[in-house]
């Protein structure tokens, strides 16, 4: 997609001028506009963000780059903005106040602007500073639930499906990033791998020898090409969420693609395992036991219940022809079929965050090296020994016993 | 999708004169345009369809109406012709000489033109007079496995399979139609549905109260409109095949749209089922089970050959990352699953084709309405006995095996 001639990227001044021109926006923000604060707070790899703030209130406006933020010898194209829009549109109806209110896209200069978040803290960088807020897996759960159920074939006629696929199939730049940083690089030598501890090498090594770890990642690439179930974040991990004790919001949506319900599911749990991994504190790591299965047990049971009620009428293409028991057996197979992906993605997510391109913070709260390599290898083996064994890893309770048994603290699982 | 304003139902005077205005085509027939012969042939239930010939040669002209053609008060979109048009430039090139040869599309007036398959007939037409060709059954199986395996993830990069779905997406209402007239309707009372005998009945009341067989339907359903492995025909019954002894080809591919590679080999196969059960000579049905074993043997051997010769360099983004007896494994998993869908979408075929809205024509050939009775029932049966032990019917083989002794000639199967 080449850029429209009327693209450029905005410093602060072009950013005034674009909101003065928006009413309501300017109105939300109250004042004169020379009066605005322009902050920079770009903080993921892709594009420039801003929070413009008023008297009256702020707004966080962000901006696609024809690079990556990060390189910008990596050449991508603008329309990342306009998926994060469509995104926003789609599921901000079906989670509440689970994410940020859209409030306005420019299709010429791929500018989204979105309601400010300033109060909250990125969840991964609130997990670091050792924050410990319950509510906010279970309130992941509920989102992941209303987010796919109702875009999936279970809640909508499959002309709406195939019309929003349509849509996102589109989204090819970023559905590539996907699938060459987590499910391609990681399993050869690419030059966008790195980790630094050479104890890890060896894990690298087995990793790439294990042929059925590696049937387990193609046959992950293959369903997240190839099983449009409903319209996913794509990209769930703990930076795409910003939180307080008892607000939380899922942003970030330029990832937003078809696919297996379990790939938004494995990302957040793998994310909250690299965090388990990185904090050797006990109790902390118990209450990371708690969040992974408060957030399946939210997820599972809420999906299950908007399943339920929307029987009767059927208002999807895939109302059951079979009721009763029967009706029964088929949900817990696709529940069965949602908790092995995520099982399988949440093992991909944790290998490419320690040995692919985009590492997690995470694990730099640990001051010394050899410790810093000794829970980087943790979670490396641990991801490893899930997806080589992933039929004997079924349940949530099988992967939480597994992890508990794998931190080599002796802690028990939950159960 | 509205009628341009310059769409018409074109008669022979207007045919004749936009033939006349395409300087190709008209030099293909020869001859003055007044001399050109222009003789109906609409068989299908959706299309008008003329063959245009002149002294040099002859082509095959093709509309959309705005409306079912065998039921004028079913209201539908012009696109179908659209959605062939780009099914055609999509498999010619993979297809050899197995399909029609594409030559011209119109898109204000929804025609298509293709090559003339005058000398053909219809493979249904031709097995109803009892021939018997041994090479169209292989035939269609090199059809079937060139057309899916080239236009899926494992010959193709990702950001094209996805941009041909999107394209193949909007094909909505004759999705719609194969959702409804084969995947829901036959499963509940339907004013759309009939059969005439009502020996038929009880084994219809069976079905509809089996919930294995409706957890088994629900599940097809769900795979059809949820696994875009492949490029399908969507459509591919025996009277969408023309033949001679020596050349087969297959037309029509109005319904085509991204789906499991099994719906159309499950197509095929159904519809010769269908063939077997109106066909009480023993020598016919022993050459049917003949064919329904040479096309799958065909389809699963050249699907692997592609596969196989694909691996290096790998040009497909489902490149694999494991090589030796792992991507042996790899591969035969994926087979088991074409196989599985085959079996599967073959028995909601033949039960569609039996108590749905369109029926075939193979069981005109019995003049004993008895006797058809019993034959119905027989095929009948048949699909509702695979369908409530899918678990069981897992093999070409096994599937032959069931079909042989549920034929009541007590003939064994090929085995």
């Amino acid at each position: 997609m080449e850029p429209t001639p009327a693209y450029r990227t905005l410093d602060a001044t072009a950013i005034r001028a674009l909101i003065a021109s928006l009413p309501t926006i300017a109105a939300r923000l109250g004042g004169a506009s020379a009066q605005w604060q322009v902050r920079e707070v770009s903080d993921g790899n892709l594009n420039n963000v801003f929070l413009v703030g008023g008297p009256s209130g702020e707004v966080c406006f962000k901006q696609s780059l024809p690079h990556v933020r990060v390189d910008p010898s990596w050449k991508m194209p603008l329309d990342r903005t306009f998926f994060e829009a469509e995104w926003l549109r789609a599921i901000q109806p079906l989670t509440g106040g689970l994410t940020t209110e859209f409030l306005h896209y420019d299709p010429d200069l791929y500018v989204l602007i979105v309601e400010s978040l300033s109060g909250h803290t990125v969840l991964r960088t609130a997990l670091m500073q050792g924050a410990h807020w319950p509510g906010v897996a279970p309130r992941i759960g509920m989102f992941v639930a209303h987010a796919t159920f109702g875009t999936s074939l279970l809640a909508r006629p499959f002309e709406d499906v195939f019309t929003a696929r349509r849509l996102f199939a589109a989204n090819l730049a970023l559905t590539r990033i996907t699938l060459d940083l987590v499910l391609d690089d990681p399993y050869r030598d690419h030059p966008r791998n790195h980790w630094h501890d050479p104890a890890l090498t060896p894990i690298v090594l087995d990793i790439r020898s294990s042929a059925a770890t590696l049937l387990a990642v193609e046959n992950l690439r293959r369903r997240f090409l190839s099983q449009p179930q409903a319209l996913l974040h794509g990209d769930l991990h703990t930076g795409s969420i910003m939180s307080t004790a008892d607000d939380t919001r899922v942003i970030d949506g330029e990832f937003a693609v078809y696919g297996p319900i379990g790939f938004d599911c494995g990302m957040f749990v793998g994310n909250l395992v690299l965090h388990y991994f990185a904090t050797p504190d006990r109790a902390a790591r118990q209450a990371t036991l708690h969040d992974i299965a408060a957030f399946w047990h939210r997820f599972h049971d809420e999906f299950l219940a908007l399943w339920i009620s929307h029987d009767t009428p059927p208002p999807g293409t895939l109302h059951p022809l079979a009721y009763g028991p029967a009706a029964d057996v088929a949900r817990q197979r696709f529940m069965d079929e949602i908790m092995a992906d995520t099982i399988g993605f949440a093992g991909v997510e944790i290998i490419r965050r320690i040995i692919g391109y985009a590492h997690t913070a995470d694990f730099d709260t640990i001051a010394a090296s050899h410790q810093r390599a000794t829970c980087r290898a943790g979670a490396l083996g641990f991801a490893y020994y899930v997806l080589e064994h992933l039929d004997q890893v079924r349940t949530m309770a099988d992967f939480l016993r597994h992890l508990a048994e794998h931190d080599g603290t002796g802690l028990p699982g939950p159960g």
